[in-house]
């Protein structure tokens, strides 16, 4: 059954007290609206609408940045979730099928969750996706006839009775999209906030004889977020689910709390992650791999039997091959170290290739950006390279190559070769004696040094 | 209404199994006798004394560092609270007015409370700072009469109806100063333990016919540390506020819990702070900045656009223009970065100026030291500076000024001038290969190499 | 009285999800192996066993890594605890006096608590270690006579009456030598699971008209690990039990929730450690050290005065006499660090002893490793070693000789000399400019650069 996506992305969450618009705040590494996405992608959506309104331009380049196939439509003016869901109707006139309409502030929403809303649409007309409230509050509650939903009563019109209904709204709904913007094209705004809003449309359903029901989710995945606290406490439990999981897949999380998942992290079976180590997005960790302590990974890949850390940073474009070692205070930028290479301490490694079994010494740069272009270095297997060397790209170092410890590699060296670029060493006797002496003597005559 | 401050920072603490006074163990970056000076700073005080005993020099000099007017005055014997207060008698003689008492080892009470605290003052002799218990154990009660403080019981000395009373007294009191000192001169220390209470002033102003009242504030705000557990609870306390209060003000944090704050931090609307972030004293981070993960600032400036990591280091002094960068394993000290300048990776920019939009190559070091005397290096607007540069100050390069990778500036290079210091590269063929043969048929001969 | 130690360490733990055997995932830094042979070693053990099976190999490598005179039996089939005790029986033939069996995967059993099991001997022939559960649940149940153990009675087995008691089995248990291998040698595997169970052997004993008694402690040491989130709750409880101990003894924790203790960390009263600091196995650090944010020790000894980070890596053998100094991105391995010495910025010193009161500049290298051998470096005492130089081992640099900033140091610096292997800087006036507008005219032509 061809389904497609309507996103509500427009609010500018006012409550966040923010000039970023509400949805682009990021949650587990990435724009929030994104998880509703994420979620909504695993229904395999003919087409998504994200409609847009606050900051518009920015959550077009997030929401394209995600999903090139995206479309994002504007609501220039925010007149309730009713007139929202109206706007997608241009950008989904030529589909057939359902509409699922979802949140760009409500980040929880399974996609097992939303397999079962569309299902329900087998025996109904409209499906609303509801949750059993522990503490109901001021929540629309969801007023049902035997197994039909029968209406969606606000609080503050709602009886004693109806209050007492714990099962609520969660602004989740699915429909066939004709029915739905026929639906949201009638929507009155004669109520007090002058808004049109989403939820009258299982009423309207109901006036035209069309059947609506219920699907019912944890509370916890209908989780909005209005303020920043509310984010934190978001990201709190991302984190803490992504944690657990990790754990049960069998990764050893020295101290799970101090590590930080974004939402598209795998990490293999028995792989290690020490204390203290953020993953953004886009990484990808094999089986037995070792992320030790206070590491930084963003866009790479880390095959098995690799060791990164402690202090170490891989950007994006970050390609270790098996049995890799990355030490401490390593930065490594779009390069693909081949298997076994080792760079243990304090280099730049960026816009490189580095072979098999190559180990780069300490303090190593590779010297890729002349203030316009940037520069690709290729180091082939089994190279030596010296502590202190700067590879000034373009350049090649060959195989079985050595560079002496504090050379300037300027030139292509050949396999097998010994490149040196540096001067002879000269030793001054007592020199070093009087020149101390002399700028002690400086300073007890009160004098501020050669400055 | 002139006010003085009295601050007592005398006992030694010894719960806290320490060498240093309790006075002095940091709390949010600062000592904790820091935070009730800084309330009390609030009230704008003539005069602020306070009274030290343990480790008085070390805490006279904590004293002095937040406020170079306060006065210390030393409590040789520890004979009790009245007997405390007593010991700034003289350093008060000649100021009018009135005195508010306060504790270095109660860091919370706000200075909102101390206004109300004095402005009790014109319905009262003397006003004590009380707060309602939830567990009132054994805190000396407040017992009221109408709204007039009657007296303050201790909890041995309490009948069971006064036990039963849960307004505490939190020790906090103010009183004309000519008053407050006539009372505690007349304090008895005729009582088990042989101490002079401040506590006693209550009852003696009564005896005397003077009025006595009550300010009452949040129990929270008179935690007291007498452990090193307490003063983690304190710490605790103090960083759940701040970044409830960061978040409150639109600063963006990916993960409170992992941020830390200093008394003094600034962090300015739409910031963002990453995680795993220290605040030393005296930062200031505008709005629309980036702090990103595993950095550490203290008595720095990062101004709006500027992004500062991850694994960066700014110490006291650095002062980062509008959208500076300053990268991955970078250490900034009493350095002035002009707007876009960029400091990415593994390097050090210690007593240095950098000028507009000037790139700065990774491995960068200003050789700042010379064992003796420290030097300045000056660097011009748009200039190029090549990865592994050593400038060896005081050097100064010049506006678009280009040095070569790999270079020891030692002497300064004029605008638009390329510096080059370094060897020719040679290569030599073969060598490396013959070379690492050679060692691998040591090692197989069991040499121990060169060594 | 003669102690041996029998520690059933055969399981693979299934339900951690990994191909590590369950003994050997980590806590607190070592092994959980280590934690039961840590404890029973406050025994003075003649002789300890440990019976493995899944991945016996691994384990025997770390059960000698702790203890190079533990013994380790294979159980090639896992039939049961008492089977497993039962293969200890050959490794202790030889010696006399009492058996205490421990498991590897209940990390927590204190060594005061295996003092009064062994003491209770004096009572008893056979003692059993039992806790009073807070929720009883399918532990076994001890039924006691008196003070007697009658029997031992599986939850399932048990009457309401017995499912009432809340005094429950440990599993951990300690009799006679020859009494124990006497029993569970005539253990039956009549039951349901077709296993030799351990516990059975308190009714044996009853049989032969023995005396069982119990033993009790706190629940908590009981605490048994079956999965990675057990582990993660043990990891836990051991950090806090450390993180207090820490506070207790008179360490200024600033978070001591982001503080992470091995097994065997020793920190001396007043000693400062800062937020997010991780202690590898084997550290020391002295009364009144300074332990930065974000550090990093392993296998390293800090004296009083020394100041270690922020960001600094201390890996094995690195010894700092008296307040040394360690700065921002330096790691440490293998060297000694003689009284005052410091490192203050982007170093590596490895292999390496530096003498007194020397200053080692920025960017400083040991370069100890040739690609097939590593060699050492010595620096005298009040040496001064200027920024970015390269130390190429084996090489010794004097007592207060200087070297040169950039410099490559291949050969000996004798006592006060001055070493220098630099290029001499050449000045091209106006070339900066001139090659950054042909850069510049490439782009904008559409060029890639050189490369």
């Amino acid at each position: 059954m061809a389904v497609s996506l309507v996103i509500l992305a427009a609010g500018q969450g006012s409550r966040m007290n923010s000039d970023v618009p509400k949805v682009l705040h990021p949650l587990a590494g990435v724009p929030m609206v994104v998880h509703a996405m994420r979620a909504g992608a695993a229904l395999d959506p003919d087409r998504v609408v994200v409609v847009a309104g606050h900051g518009a331009d920015a959550v077009r380049a997030a929401v394209e940045a995600e999903d090139t196939a995206a479309q994002v439509v504007v609501q220039a003016e925010q007149l309730g979730t009713g007139h929202a869901v109206a706007q997608a109707a241009g950008a989904l006139s030529d589909v057939a099928g359902d509409v699922v309409v979802l949140y760009g502030d409500t980040p929880f929403v399974s996609a097992d969750t939303l397999d079962r809303l569309v299902a329900a649409r087998a025996a109904h007309d409209v499906v609303v996706l509801g949750f059993h409230a522990t503490d109901p509050g001021r929540y629309g509650r969801l007023i049902l006839e035997g197994d039909a939903l029968s209406r969606i009563v606000e609080y503050k019109d709602a009886s004693e009775a109806e209050r007492a209904v714990d099962l609520c709204n969660s602004g989740v709904i699915c429909a066939d999209r004709a029915v739905l913007m026929d639906l949201v094209a009638a929507l009155s705004n004669d109520n007090a906030a002058g808004e049109y809003y989403l939820t009258d449309v299982v009423g309207a359903a109901r006036a035209r004889s069309l059947s609506a029901g219920v699907v019912v989710c944890d509370q916890a995945e209908t989780l909005g977020v209005n303020t920043r606290a509310e984010l934190a406490v978001a990201e709190g439990v991302y984190q803490a689910r992504a944690r657990a999981a990790a754990l049960e897949n069998g990764v050893t999380l020295l101290a799970p709390d101090t590590v930080f998942f974004a939402l598209d992290t795998h990490i293999g079976r028995d792989a290690v992650v020490e204390q203290n180590v953020v993953f953004g997005p886009g990484v990808t960790v094999e089986s037995g791999a070792v992320i030790r302590a206070f590491s930084h990974l963003e866009g790479c890949h880390v095959s098995r039997g690799a060791v990164v850390g402690p202090y170490a940073r891989l950007r994006p474009g970050a390609e270790l091959a098996e049995d890799v070692r990355i030490g401490n205070f390593v930065e490594v930028k779009n390069a693909v170290l081949d298997a076994g290479a080792k760079v243990n301490h304090l280099s730049y490694i960026g816009d490189a290739n580095v072979g098999e079994g190559t180990n780069i010494g300490a303090g190593t740069i590779t010297c890729n950006y002349d203030g316009v272009f940037k520069h690709r270095t290729e180091i082939g297997a089994h190279a030596f390279i010296g502590s202190n060397t700067m590879l000034v790209a373009p350049v090649r170092v060959g195989a079985r190559a050595l560079t002496a410890s504090g050379s300037v590699i300027t030139a292509d060296v050949p396999d097998g070769a010994l490149a040196v670029a540096r001067a002879r060493q000269e030793v001054k006797p007592g020199l070093a004696e009087r020149l101390m002496d002399r700028l002690r003597a400086a300073k007890a005559a009160g004098k501020k040094g050669r400055g």
